[in-house]
């Protein structure tokens, strides 16, 4: 997987220039542009700066990054490379702290690691265990599209928020996999697309995608939603996960989500959230545990767009001697949530904890 | 009050040149620049393209674009400029459906001409009649200021969405008239802004408000304000609303309003709508009665801003091939409302009816 194309996948790796290839979600839609990055801090900066976003996306590229982080290594001693490892290990994780998919993607890799005899076969079982969990992921998504699928009926009116599709994985992508199976079963449907500021995901990220598959689809600015749904114009919420809590089934998700999820609750409209099994997190005891992650206040007070020039800037959209607050996720509580979809089928929230066997198995297609 | 400053009033009118005057909002907080309508036509443009927009603000220009209406009139048959006048009233109501305000303001006027005898007579009466609607407005929200003022104690949070501040008024505002009141009395507190997508009038104009009166808030995201709700960071809600039902105290607002109102709910956080007496509907059954206005999916496919280079410009912040869906007003039903506040005290949203009399009988200082 060492090239990108418009149609995916999302990240790759060159393992001849040892570089993390990303597409490069800054400038969507107004630009595709190939991001490269040369090592692994240039790859935790890009977590950070938001040229790859999406809980698998960024699953990937912190395994590629960890991958990258080895072969860097100049050093001979096994040791060196794994105090060199933790360090890499340290650096990707700090890059976005609400998501728990990096730190599972680079564990899992660790783990298969730790038994290595040369810094050789260290090298070479990291990244074949990178390229294993990226076309796992792909793969994953496809079981859970199929099983989301069954949820949506034709005529549904679908509200998705933030982008969970395939620029937000390696490909194919959580929320939007049953979207697109069930489109490519034929299934009728819109979707609507919050616009999910402040970064603006759904409008640039998700709208981009559903226009490229040709699934019809209006986009909303995320005040609207619950006007939509007092109208009786939304039969389905899907979204995806940064973080689900394996013990109560609490999930983080970008910043409004919670508040979808208690507008769907108050209109009795299902509520699901889809996730690659890397999203569970077996070690907290609750969502309030969930490290939120607060953005710079400049996400809240510019916009960032094309121009009729067609150059792409950042505006001021608030007042200039204005501050801002800007937590990027919240969490939603399980008994807001219908089921959380995944590769082994729909579960309750509730149930993930007495499926954990199942669930912490890991997925094989 | 023909003249208009940075520091109000909002909405004006200029008796000798036949000219209604506005604060351009459409520039701030980019640039404080003064509309002027030459004609009615142009002024019940500027309240479609929201040069003006607040309930309070667009009722007062309404008033004085009718009375515009009646100065241009070249006819001298009464009978003639009765006619005339029932069409400048259709063309300034059509300008925002969803607004009760300007239809109270310009009723009043037609009742208190209707016994003239001479079309000089209807012109100085309708002038006077719309300059005392304005000046009444101003000390009604002093007095929803008074009144609103008891809910506010120190180190409170409080939450508002879109401006219902002086920009929405002929000065001070509804919802921000406690909040400038309480801070004139000495009390300390901060406000939360909620952005308001799609045309960022919290972002824009209240935040531009507060800081003006240096009053500490924030903008958030209006994804955002769930989180903070959650989290115990919101004491209180104050919005305005656009139209109130005195049969049953349901509300239109701005689009989010409704969102707001059920988070509230959720968390026991008391939610207050402030407004003037103007904005009471007396004749729909319910909320679900209200117009609702669809306005151009533009506003939501784009966002208006300073560039670098300091102009201000429309940026496309949404992928260029989607369409969107903007819905500008939602209704929020009286179970979410903790009280009404206005000039006359704070009703609970059930009550308004059988206070119908004090409430119907107006403001007087």
């Amino acid at each position: 997987m060492a090239r990108i194309t418009r149609h995916g996948p999302t990240v790759a790796f060159d393992p001849k220039k040892n570089q993390v290839l990303l597409i490069d979600q800054r400038l969507l839609p107004h630009r595709f542009e190939v991001f490269r990055s040369e090592d692994y801090r240039t790859t935790a900066r890009a977590i950070r700066d938001m040229v790859v976003r999406g809980a698998g996306a960024i699953a990937a590229t912190a395994a590629y990054g960890l991958v990258q982080g080895i072969q860097a290594y100049r050093g001979r001693s096994l040791q060196g490379l794994f105090r060199h490892i933790d360090r890499v290990f340290q650096t990707l994780r700090e890059a976005r702290p609400t998501a728990v998919d990096p730190v599972n993607a680079m564990v899992r890799i660790r783990n298969r690691i730790q038994t290595c005899q040369s810094v050789e076969e260290v090298r070479q079982r990291a990244l074949e265990e990178a390229d294993r969990f990226a076309r796992e992921q792909v793969e994953e998504a496809r079981a859970i599209g199929r099983h989301g699928a069954t949820l949506i009926r034709d005529g549904m009116r679908i509200l998705t928020h933030c982008n969970a599709g395939r620029l937000g994985f390696v490909d194919i992508g959580s929320a939007l996999a049953p979207i697109y199976e069930a489109w490519r079963q034929g299934k009728q449907f819109t979707v609507f697309v919050d616009e999910t500021r402040p970064r603006s995901q759904g409008a640039k990220l998700t709208a981009w995608e559903l226009a490229q598959a040709g699934i019809p689809h209006f986009v909303i600015a995320d005040n609207a939603a619950g006007y939509f749904m007092a109208r009786g114009e939304i039969d389905l919420v899907i979204v995806g996960a940064d973080r689900v809590v394996g013990r109560t089934g609490d999930i983080a998700n970008k910043i409004g989500t919670y508040t979808k999820a208690v507008l769907a609750a108050r209109h009795k409209i299902p509520f699901y959230v889809a996730i690659p099994l890397s999203t569970l997190d077996w070690e907290l005891e609750s969502g309030m545990q969930i490290p939120i992650e607060e953005r710079s206040p400049d996400e809240v007070l510019y916009a960032w767009g094309t121009t009729q020039r067609k150059t792409f800037e950042r505006v001021r959209v608030a007042n200039p001697t204005s501050p801002a607050r800007n937590p990027a996720f919240d969490v939603t509580p399980a008994e807001l949530i219908s089921g959380i979809i995944t590769c082994h089928g729909i579960f309750r929230p509730t149930d993930l904890w007495s499926h954990r066997s199942t669930l912490q198995s890991g997925f094989s297609s």
